[in-house]
């Protein structure tokens, strides 16, 4: 089998369900050179230790709209008064090359991709209930109860829209949920449309 | 995550590509419980150490024309002067226990099973070339040069409908082949349709 088809994984959940967790115990502990995380757009200046191509693309408010107008993201948001997004090139550019593209962002973009990508792989993360989503988020004890509540209002809307993505996984534990991503990555690489049988058809 | 619902696997691929084998690995070393193999309904007589209900469910000739003409069956096909065929109540008793069901059927069983059942997960097993099938036919030593001829035939007719499948697991090495059909297994459990999050949507 050669000339794989890369799948593009977009993986979402809500806040506090612990997705970079997931994330960082499957790049650590189960993926290979063949799994790339999607690099993000951002006009937010770059914080200390960050460096561009890796943590983000970083770019100048104009760069940004031009790129937005000449249809080179994928999905972009604005939050706090800057603009993030995905840059088409990057994720088309490893997919052609036979790489999985890991993306991850938020229910709202990834409803955006389903339309556009409808071929990807949608990879909801999901918390073992809506009791347990809160207990993390208090346990952060980082947030006012205002705050929290309206996490939680938003983390209600999201899970309603659980359905139109092709897998859940429940992370009630990061590295099982990790396995399990492995799990879905290796099974869309086993995909018909993903692989080239022109030996046998020859 | 409870209720979960269980998943149709249709196995197919040319002869002599080793499905046989194939599942002998998965069961042996790969599977749980949860899985299933579907068994057939025949017309013909059981050979010695076959019993009813194990290996095949055995039934006479009204019988078998009876659940035809009742569409209990999810597809049959008559061999060497006998029929054999697919009791839909197994298949639909164990899904709805939440058991996965594996049916190992011809290609051309497989096709029929598409347009009734679209969203059962197909997998195509594939030789790792035709060269390669032809070389493990041949090696049976128990075929004659006609018979491999048409083996070859049918083979190839039935490779061309491999993108009609979901997946593919090429059978390069048993083993390792099992353990794909494990890894597809195991991600189509993760879809959200199979399983049932009311407890976060309460």
């Amino acid at each position: 089998m050669t000339n794989r088809k890369g799948t593009l994984i977009v993986l979402s959940g809500p806040s506090g369900t612990g997705k970079g967790t997931v994330l960082k115990h499957f790049f650590d502990n189960y993926a290979d050179d063949a799994v790339k995380l999607s690099i993000s757009a951002t006009t937010r200046l770059p914080r200390d230790g960050e460096t561009d191509g890796v943590n983000y693309f970083f770019v100048e408010k104009e760069k940004f709209e031009n790129m937005v107008q000449n249809d080179m993201l994928l999905e972009w948001a604005s939050f706090c008064g800057n603009c993030y997004g995905t840059p088409k090139a990057f994720v088309d550019e490893n997919l052609e090359n036979g790489c999985d593209v890991i993306l991850e962002i938020e229910v709202q973009g990834a409803l955006k991709v389903m339309e556009k990508r409808p071929d990807a792989a949608f990879v909801f993360i999901a918390p073992p209930s809506m009791q347990e989503l809160k207990n993390r988020i208090v346990g952060r004890q980082t947030e006012t109860a205002d705050v929290i509540e309206k996490r939680m209002e938003t983390a209600k809307w999201e899970v309603q829209n659980i359905s139109k993505y092709t897998y859940a996984v429940v992370n009630d534990d990061a590295d099982m949920a990790a396995k399990r991503l492995k799990t879905i990555i290796d099974a869309e690489r086993l995909k018909v449309e993903k692989n080239n049988f022109a030996n046998l058809n020859g």
